[in-house]
């Protein structure tokens, strides 16, 4: 699989790169099927957000290009994008002039057993609760050690997935998914201004829902209002929806309106 | 100025290393007079403390060893060391084996104006909060998006240093620095429960005070706690201590206690 550091092939990156001293960047894990970027709008606007937040000056067309050359080599797999501030001296302070880095790594589509979006996946409850940091939230920066470490709490591969929550006990997200839920119709899924990374597949299920005329809110919600929902699902931009099985003890079955949005998805990705 | 990576010399880093990916790793910032790397034990100290936080495996003898040579190239200036956990492949499990990677950086001596420590420094006030994330405080870890938004809110070379809080208004630490404040006699400085970097020159400075017969309360102090102090300074392994000028329209003079420490830290960095 190809590997590209500013458009062409390396393997390396300078030892003074920013990304690397204070994880001072950005990423996106882009679908890619048939050498085409899945959702590659919606990607590109939350990294333009993201630059925004972090004061990452970046030309957003020629990446655009670049991302649709890469993805026709890599064909069927995964595109990760990461944009860094690039390489400066000790210090915090930003390098002047600033030269972002751009990176895009392929590898191959993730082998996901089929029962996960059919019969759903068990999600364990992670003890690494997520700090509220509001300049930080909903981007997906570099700064990944609260996902590092909740990942780490389990292996037994039964669980597919990790609840994660903030320290109010919020529900927030999966350690790398969102998470929706359906309580009598309705749609729901966790506000994410204080923590948490607003997914691009989150956005086009919020889309498609609208779409469909199903009305999703998008507020704070408790774990015990979560255990009461009626259905409840995770999503991201390479496995599209998985239906949650067991959550500590709670059992659900596969929802219907669940069903109607993975139907929405299949076609947008599979094809 | 050298630079190695894993023991020897290295220009670049694999692209798939995760201190890139996710700031997965630790840092330490250290200081190197005629080829001796100043305060390693505490060095060697904290960054075991980060590596059991981190679940990062890592030698720390050999490291001992490979700093030491590396300050023997260096001779006077800083030598900066990052510790990650290696390569990995997409996603935030832990890599099978784990193995660390090294990274040392020489660079020249800052050259701070002499004034900064005898006359003191004016302190910005940052607007930027610092997260509360137990996990995470107290050790010197690469997600540092919090300091890098903060030093970017002053350009005006009048400030040496920014002063953070949490998200409570708890007054916690520099950009890139630790602070004491001295109050009838008594010297305080910030609990990092919650958040900020348990320096090692503010380790020393508890030390030594200690051995001088001043007592050295180490608890949450407030912002108006901060104002009224007798006397405030910061200090890093690079500069050792400086005098709190002025903050947010408050002047003070260099201290007595704060001279007491300064002159008692000389000996050991400076010679």
């Amino acid at each position: 699989m190809p590997c590209w550091v500013n458009g062409v092939p390396a393997e390396g990156v300078p030892v003074r790169d920013r990304g690397l001293a204070y994880g001072d960047g950005l990423f996106e894990t882009i679908s890619v099927r048939q050498g085409r970027a899945r959702l590659l709008d919606r990607h590109l606007q939350r990294l333009q957000l993201g630059c925004q937040r972090l004061q990452i000056p970046l030309g957003i067309d020629s990446l655009r290009a670049e991302i649709s050359s890469f993805a026709m080599q890599v064909g069927d797999g995964v595109a990760k994008l990461i944009v860094t501030r690039g390489s400066g001296m000790r210090g915090y302070a930003f390098p002047q002039p600033q030269q972002a880095l751009r990176i895009l790594q392929g590898s191959p589509l993730p082998d996901y057993p089929a029962a996960h979006a059919e019969q759903g996946v068990k999600l364990f409850s992670c003890a690494t609760r997520l700090a509220e940091q509001p300049l930080l939230a909903g981007i997906k920066h570099l700064n990944r050690l609260e996902q590092v470490l909740a990942r780490a709490e389990w292996q037994d591969p039964g669980y597919a997935e990790g609840l994660m929550q903030d320290h109010s006990g919020r529900v927030i997200e999966g350690v790398s998914s969102n998470l929706f839920m359906v309580d009598a119709g309705q749609l729901l899924t966790p506000a994410l201004q204080r923590c948490g990374v607003a997914g691009v597949m989150r956005a086009e299920i919020i889309e498609q829902s609208e779409r469909l005329g199903i009305t999703c809110a998008v507020r704070d919600i408790g774990l015990a209002e979560l255990m009461e929902a009626d259905e409840v699902f995770l999503c991201n931009s390479l496995f599209g929806i998985w239906p949650v099985r067991e959550l500590a003890g709670r059992v659900w079955e596969r929802g219907e309106l669940t069903r109607i949005l993975q139907n929405n998805l299949h076609d947008l990705l599979g094809g």
